[in-house]
């Protein structure tokens, strides 16, 4: 019989049942639904609401209930509908009157947004964690790999020489940037709803602070309605993995590229590489390929929860029970995802030679030439353009312009002198650059100390 | 070992098997994957590429496995990556070297694509039936309703009276069209890709006729290449159920709104609601509001899909395995969905009286003065002028159009007679739309009719 | 002031005025209107619901109004709201009496619907016009290098070589389904909603049927209701031409892969390149990269509707003034991108040497190893496993399958024999791929004789 | 003639041009853009890269140039491109040499992020300055009505009285969060990527911090690979809006139904309505459906750019261009619906009677009967029981529970007393709720000062 059966005539249809039971979901969060209880039941007899004693019955049991519930001993039922009512119906079976005293100042309403909050903060967290690993990998990768060049590439057309270190580092920003959004999404996560019931608040005398204190949040909801209706902590959630995951499908994608015979830049090692049920020889970059397929799943998971909220008159409405399984799923997906993510990365070969050979090819130096010009007093416009006709040249007579004379160059514009040859190697058309946030070794050098200073400021920040 | 491990120094990391292992949730395809390898399989044998012999051991060996798996007998392995390895890898276990040559000729890439055409079109068939039954369940409603005026909306402003079997229809409608998507996406899915290899055809002289044959397939993909990386079904499959959960959201709405307190039209039967956890009096329309919630999560996967396909290179590629579980939790929500929303719409209690009465307010009869005041020679828009003043002085006396008297409407205009009172009857109002496709009770009548035809027409073409 | 102003005692508000204004996109929607106010006046002239001279007096006038647009001697007024109003407010202007008559029987929530869908049936004409020319753009491209190898991919991995007219025509097949599905979708757009009124038909004796004749229509819509609420064909429409644009983002990021200096399998023609403001050497496959962005924002177009037509209760509701923009804006930006992408095709280089030289790297040809082992009776899961060993060996050696000895080779299988060498050319492994499907050269060629007469057929159903 | 033809020796194809041009939309960025050009110019010459005179004159041909755009003297050229190449080239028209050492050190990719970031930081602080607007008008609203009781909701059954403004402050809350995701997503639009060049970084002395200084920048970014290839900032906005829009539809719903006549809480005012074509008596709320229907746009936008950038290889590719018209599009879609929405919430008039009557039905106070027993002793799942069967009686006997005599009340349970009369009065049930949060009038009051020092907080955040 269902706790709420008083004013029914009929039991549930079946299918009813298994259609709105949310338990095979929810029973995810039997741990916060089990401290945010203890907490409440504390609070209800430090106010005197119920008595000390059946407070101290409740609080047993509860601890009772989630070791073995962690002992795999206990069976939720499809019946009892979710892991709120679940547990109070065991708590009710084994202490009888204390039990049914629980819900007493309480509605499924804040203690579901309740469970929800504790639970998405501890993950964030863990989530924190990860991303300050996979920022140490790639801070390792670049320290190791620090003066590796590679072509730099903008519409995947070679266009100048970068630090293959460099490369890696403008990663490290985009997680940094992730981190930091999540960290403004946790305070946004970090509001304590209970005590605002149903919808409307209680008219039971309770300590709302008190619960607060006890659960570690930093502040108390200001408005009963809202407070209940409101899931923006999991959109901006959502949103805030589909940016991961983004970064992370623009990563992939590169090392699928990189993998490719063609560029032959990196191989992933044969613990994170697959084969082919048909052609012997393959060896695919699969936890690359997966990842970035799984962008689409979690972009899929924030456009449901969209779509959801959009229009929904207030308070709750049982649409609201749709966000759980799709928050679930970016969690697992996002946290599965940088758990091969990283020690793929850790283990990835890097080819430096092939790198340095294709940072040759491509022109990658003409725009060095046309600075040039510039330092020689020709305005840019016009360098470009000169350099322009020499690339034009180059590629008609199949040569690179490091294969010119300094007559050949003459020919195009008077300015070009001897010191053309030296400015134009790959090392120094890369150590020229040389200004903040550029690619020259020293830069680069000093990158890697700031980034290493941004992840002690992230550890600190993970509760 | 891994099937294909010849190549590899190395283990598969425990991590990344878990993580591109399918098995938890493509093991759903055994069936279609013993049925396709049964029939490729006999084709091998029939074409002399393993022997007769060998052929009956694979088939003979397929279907023990088969009915192991129904009786729920076998565990599979995540190690074995997928349901296709899986059961190829018992078959070798049990019947040896014959089990080894049921691969020739066939790649997991055309293996997979047969396997979710295979699984579709059944599930396909199974949804067709499905709305067939809420097209029926439509249809009866309004039979035994088809007297029934309510108040018709537009802006969810009351518009014109409409009987509310006209309303019911205008979702046989909406539903038809589902009807009729779902057989062009099936004729799409219809194609059987086996014999594509992993790309490029086999060198094997297999008869991919026959194989379509015995699968009950309409015709062979044409290009080898396509066949693997085409995932276009799955997404047209998406979308048409995308369709369905949008006509179910609006109907459900309507359904929560009727079931206010304010409206009052409907009630739904005791077995489709739930209750509160604190609010003893709630009797919630919780089925419809789930449903309604649900149309975010299968728009989310067709976007997901759509994200995962876009700028994928040709052909296969690892994040086309991401078709899978949004293609499942699609179905298994739309099939539920339509499972508990048929009945509760057959249950569902209709308030005639309260819908009368709310359809003689809000002057929903005003068009009909303007209608009347043409037919008296006066053009629409100056009738819909003076019926607008009409409407704005009973709004400040705080009457209807019904109370006004003959004396008062010819200081609007002269052309209102004494039929005026008749013509505006809520009933008038309603039998005088009596054109193709509107309210009419006669029009209706011959709408059901036509409905019942088109469900016959239906029914002839679920396979 | 507003034609519905009869009932208000205050002018709307100017912002508002501006907010929900549709003149400045609707527009576009002129000769549709006219055509279809002209099909209704007629038909209430032939139905005596106005004289035949009235009807003759709107028809002249409205044919003088759209002269006068296309000779942009018109100006539209915001206050007139959207395109029906302005047409109408111009016309009684002009005819006066006569022109107040035109909206008899008639209501903005039908009128809309049928110009809406006057306008896409004509647009997906178009449409399926251009997939015509990019059909007949791939097959002329695939015919003309029929002969040309290139390697396959999967996971981007070099998987088996086969044609480059095999790939192509692949396209030609995801092309052909778009152009289906156009049909489908044309077929459901192609249904006649005048007489559908505000929501519940029309007191008048209106006929519908001529109407539907006049106006080259296939059916009329069977309920009013659904007739003035349903936008089913322009979702549907919408997500065709994401699917559209799924399938050039794909040929879009092959043809920047294949520009790359890496690649280098194809150069765009400079007509269709782009340089860079400050990289003398670039040129960049713009066109493509472009068209490949695109895709998103129609698939932003899909799910914004979506989004909209969500929980909308019957019948017309305002939020539907929102399908107009998507529709057009995904209608320029697929026509749009047809028509670059498809000279930008035809006029693009080719490299079949760099193709065929990586072609022959990467292994491609190690399935045939496996397949001339399976013909020499080894199982095929033996005979993959044996060459994975042998790739692995080459791999450590820097050689491939084709360095090796005959010796080396009988190392790790006696059965391999003199023919192994033949058998495991390039060429070879294309030619000996020929089943119905496949890359050989013959399956290639009857397949473009093929897509000739599909192309022969589509022309046909183009109106 | 392109500015990079230099090595081109074709021109570019006619409808390439129109194709890829952005000048239609990004002609917005002229501001910016000059602001831009003319720090970068000044830094030059300060920095010796050009002379101080050639930096005046480009500065003064700069600001010549702003001030014709703003006198509508200028046309762009589509051939321009951009308005980057346009200005550009405009000034080199103007000034000549000079004009052609502007873009020296610089490359379109970081200009156009620095323009992009500049507009974007300004169009914040407009929709912050927008949503301090609007929840003053909430909060003047809520004062205004600050005992007005009205049902409250869930599920949209009713379920407890609230006061009407403690349902309004509820979308304060939500609008806070606005505000303040707003701040965050300003926070990392705020960062100067100018000096990053095209992705390497630049060979020339540039001073970066000095040009932050001038164009009012909080830092520099720290990698020139990411500088140019990041677009979180635009996505984060996109996010940002999407959540306003969400608020918004949810607010509008509620005002929609609130004008049914069935609720009938509240009138728009006539200047905010809209009339029909064809019905004289409707008005329609269609500022609060347009806005809700203008939600799906801007989800749509998120989801198109979400699309565009996922798997997109470093560093800048032509597919990002697709990041501006969604943003402007978005941006104006938001500012236009807050535009309306605020004097619309502002002039609505309120129907406190209508809403007082409907809290009093539909056992509002059950709840309270339930808390009542719980303070007799009774266990609070017992009471609940209790009442559900107390409510089941009044429905069958078609009364309240107001109507109970207190013998029945007795025959439920003897625990009830006089004082439940006054108990379950719609008055007592709102002032008895009365913790922090909930809807008492002293809380409510309370909030009101809360919320008025919120809005001082937020308007000194604005820059």
């Amino acid at each position: 019989m269902k706790m709420w059966s008083g004013r029914f005539t009929k039991e549930t249809d079946e299918l009813v049942e298994d259609f709105h039971s949310s338990i095979s979901f929810d029973s995810r969060l039997y741990k916060q639904d089990i401290r945010g209880s203890i907490a409440h039941a504390r609070m209800l007899g430090e106010q005197g609401i119920i008595s000390k004693k059946e407070a101290e019955l409740i609080i047993e049991g509860l601890k009772e209930i989630e070791k073995e519930i962690e002992e795999g001993k206990i069976t939720f039922s499809v019946d009892a509908e979710d892991i709120h009512m679940n547990i109070e119906k065991i708590l009710t079976e084994r202490i009888g009157d204390a039990g049914k005293k629980l819900h007493t100042a309480r509605s499924r309403n804040d203690q579901v947004a309740l469970d929800m909050r504790l639970y998405l903060k501890e993950e964030i967290n863990v989530l924190l964690d990860l991303i300050v690993h996979l920022q140490e990998t790639i801070v390792a990768k670049a320290e190791e790999n620090i003066d590796v060049i590679m072509p730099g590439y903008t519409h995947l057309q070679k266009a100048q020489p970068v630090l293959f270190s460099h490369h890696l580092l403008a990663y490290f920003e985009m997680f940094q940037r992730d981190y930091e959004r999540l960290l403004d999404c946790r305070k946004r996560t970090d509001v304590m709803p209970l005590g605002s019931g149903a919808l409307a608040g209680t008219t039971f005398p309770i300590d709302r602070e008190r619960v607060k204190e006890e659960l570690g949040f930093s502040e108390i909801s200001r408005n009963s309605i809202d407070a209940v209706s409101d899931r923006d902590f999991v959109l901006e959630f959502l949103f805030c993995a589909s940016m991961i995951m983004m970064h992370l499908s623009r990563f992939c994608e590169e090392i699928i590229l990189w993998s490719t015979d063609e560029f032959g830049f990196v191989e992933v090692d044969d613990a994170y590489g697959t084969g082919s049920s048909i052609m012997p020889q393959k060896k695919n970059p699969d936890v690359a390929e997966l990842i970035r397929g799984k962008t689409g799943r979690v972009y899929g998971s924030l456009m449901a929860l969209l779509t959801v909220m959009k229009s929904l008159p207030l308070a709750y409405n049982k649409d609201m029970q749709e966000d759980k399984e799709g928050l679930f799923d970016t969690l697992d997906t996002v946290k599965g995802c940088l758990k091969v993510f990283i020690p793929m990365l850790k283990t990835i070969k890097i080819f430096p030679q092939k790198m340095y050979e294709e940072a040759q090819r491509g022109f990658t130096n003409a725009t060095d030439v046309a600075d040039y010009l510039v330092e020689k007093g020709i305005p840019f416009r016009e360098a470009h353009e000169i350099t322009g006709r020499l690339v034009l040249h180059c590629i008609k007579q199949r040569i690179t312009l490091n294969d010119l004379s300094l007559e050949e160059f003459k020919k195009f514009s008077h300015a070009f002198g001897e010191d053309i040859f030296q400015r134009i190697s790959i090392e120094s058309c890369v150590m020229r650059r040389d200004v903040p946030g550029a690619t020259s070794p020293r830069q680069v050098s000093q990158a890697i100390l700031t980034s290493k200073k941004i992840i002690e400021w992230n550890r600190l920040h993970i509760v």
